[in-house]
């Protein structure tokens, strides 16, 4: 299929599915379930009440439970798909309901304390596996979903040390089986390379989006009217879900700092650069950035045409 | 006509535009001039001899002059289209070669450096009007630019103090027909203006693209494969041409260190609330970048998709 997912498997890898909370991911991860016959029944919960009901007329589920507790009994896969700063509430209140042998996993943006959270609330007769999807929008909500979000992106799973290979082994399936590629690190080590791939993006977008709100000498029509410039990249970025990100920064906030702490150093030394006019040590560093990229469009994670192909139509004249 | 040109004019605006610097945005200007018929000749002229091959491989001009003192010798209207940082040169090029009467104008993405140079540098007898289309790539050369680049796009003219205004209502002519909407301040405000709208954010993503390189614990391959949390749109900017940006930090020195100043302070205000595990302000800075993002789009500067649109095909199912 043109799209990237392939045909629907002739045999669903799971027997029942229980999603808990279904934003964009969750209602991503059902849409894909459904097309791709990952699950012979998928089962939706959220907390939410008009969540549900959206959930009902979207059609995007076979059952829909009142509560998280109701929607994984019996489920061999559970996947969580509420903002990290749930995941506790979420994991007492199916604790009980929990089927021996169940894998239950997640989405969150942050491993280190998810996988804590599970590990403390949740018996030893199911298997644990957090897991982080790389692919997202700055949209939320069942309707903002679509099948395709995980296709050629990366999923992370962080098993805890010493875990059974087969439910890995599992969920990596599931998770192929709706377009990512998967691989396996640490929840710490994710932690990391997420505090810069993503959270500290995030972070400096929402910096410099409220410093540009609030300069005196500029006014806030003026930072819309010439936001071309640059500055509409980071306002994308920065009209992220304000519950999501507040619970990743809340939560990985030893690597954030970490990296923060170095991402700080290094402008400090910029900003040396252009009061000493230094136009040897600009001209070396904006080099250097380029090879970056060229990787990223390399490896398939973004595609080369400028200005995300926007205004090419008549590009030949 | 449905890419936002409109029909040619009945009668071109200028009798010979010579175009200086034929890159991206020099390009985009030639292909919307003889699009637009904007002019009855467009002389294009640059230092380079293989751009000079490529532009007319290209067929994007009427006349190629060897150098830009030949270029402008009869122009009505002038463009520099060159990096702020050869402004200099040009100018001292062509002064002698200039007609009285003509409008000199540029493209440059600072003002107040390339008034002074321009004011310094050329005879009482022409009208300088700078301009700085707001719109760009992160692509450079000839092949890059395209006719539709400034449409619905903002283009700032920065007349000096007490200019005539003939020329100034003239090249606003030109810009509107080229698809843009033309505003006019001081070059001090727009150096300003454009510091934290475009000259921050590309510092911003150059600095943080450096940093992630820079990391021993996290590899440049890690980097590259889960840059799709938000790394990669930094990654984008940070691609853009390394020339024009060293000249670009050379040349607005003050407004930049200004505002880096601001957006310091505001980081700095932001890690403590992360060091201290203030959630609801996080939420609150969360939240109110958010009303910036709405007006930009409704402004017309963005598109409301998310992700730029990519991944969207099936999004139905
Ligand atoms: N968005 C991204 O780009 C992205 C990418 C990768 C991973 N993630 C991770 O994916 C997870 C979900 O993100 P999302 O973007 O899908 O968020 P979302 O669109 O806001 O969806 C979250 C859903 O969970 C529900 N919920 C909240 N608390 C709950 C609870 N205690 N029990 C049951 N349901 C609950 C929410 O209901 P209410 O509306 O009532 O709050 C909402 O419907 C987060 O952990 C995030 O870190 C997000
Ligand atoms: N790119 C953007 O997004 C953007 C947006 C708005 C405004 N601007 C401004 O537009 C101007 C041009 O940018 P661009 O993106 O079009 O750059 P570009 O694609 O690199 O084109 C600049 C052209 O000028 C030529 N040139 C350099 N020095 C020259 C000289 N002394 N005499 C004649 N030609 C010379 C270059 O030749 P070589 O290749 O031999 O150097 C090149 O062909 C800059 O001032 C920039 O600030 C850019």
């Amino acid at each position: 299929m043109v799209d990237g997912l392939g045909a629907p498997l002739t045999a669903p890898l799971f027997d029942r599915v229980a999603l808990i909370g279904i934003g964009l991911i969750g209602s991503s991860l059902a849409r894909v379930a459904k097309r791709k016959n990952l699950a012979r029944t998928i089962v939706a919960s959220d907390a939410s009440a008009e969540v549900r009901a959206r959930v009902a007329e979207l059609g995007l589920a076979d059952e829909i439970a009142g509560s998280a507790a109701r929607a994984v009994e019996g489920a061999d896969l559970v996947i969580l798909c509420v903002p990290v700063g749930a995941v506790d509430a979420v994991a007492q209140e199916i604790a009980p309901h929990l089927a021996p042998g169940a894998i239950v996993s997640d989405v969150g943006s942050v491993k280190g304390a998810v996988l804590a959270t599970l590990t403390k609330h949740l018996p030893k007769t199911v298997a644990i596996v957090p897991a982080h999807p790389v692919a997202g929008t700055e949209e939320s909500g069942p309707a903002a979903g679509f099948a395709t979000l995980f296709v050629n992106r990366w999923c992370i799973l962080t098993p805890p040390e010493g875990a059974d290979e087969k439910p890995v082994k599992r969920l990596a399936e599931f998770w192929t089986a709706a377009g990512a590629n998967v691989e396996i690190m640490t929840a710490q080590h994710h932690d990391l390379v997420l505090s810069i791939t993503s959270h500290l993006p995030h972070l400096i977008a929402y910096n410099i989006v409220g410093t540009a709100a609030d300069l005196e000498a500029v006014t806030q029509s003026e930072v819309i009217k010439f936001s071309a410039g640059g500055f509409r990249d980071f306002t994308r970025i920065a009209a992220s879900d304000p519950t999501m990100w507040r619970d990743v920064f809340l939560n990985n906030k030893e690597a954030v700092l970490e990296t923060l702490g170095r991402f700080t150093e290094d402008l400090t030394a910029l900003q040396r650069m252009i009061r000493n006019g230094d136009g040897e040590g600009l001209f070396k560093l904006f080099t250097r950035t380029r090879a970056i990229r060229r990787g990223i469009i390399a490896e398939g994670q973004e595609t080369a045409a400028p200005d995300f192909g926007r205004h090419r139509d008549d590009k030949d004249q």
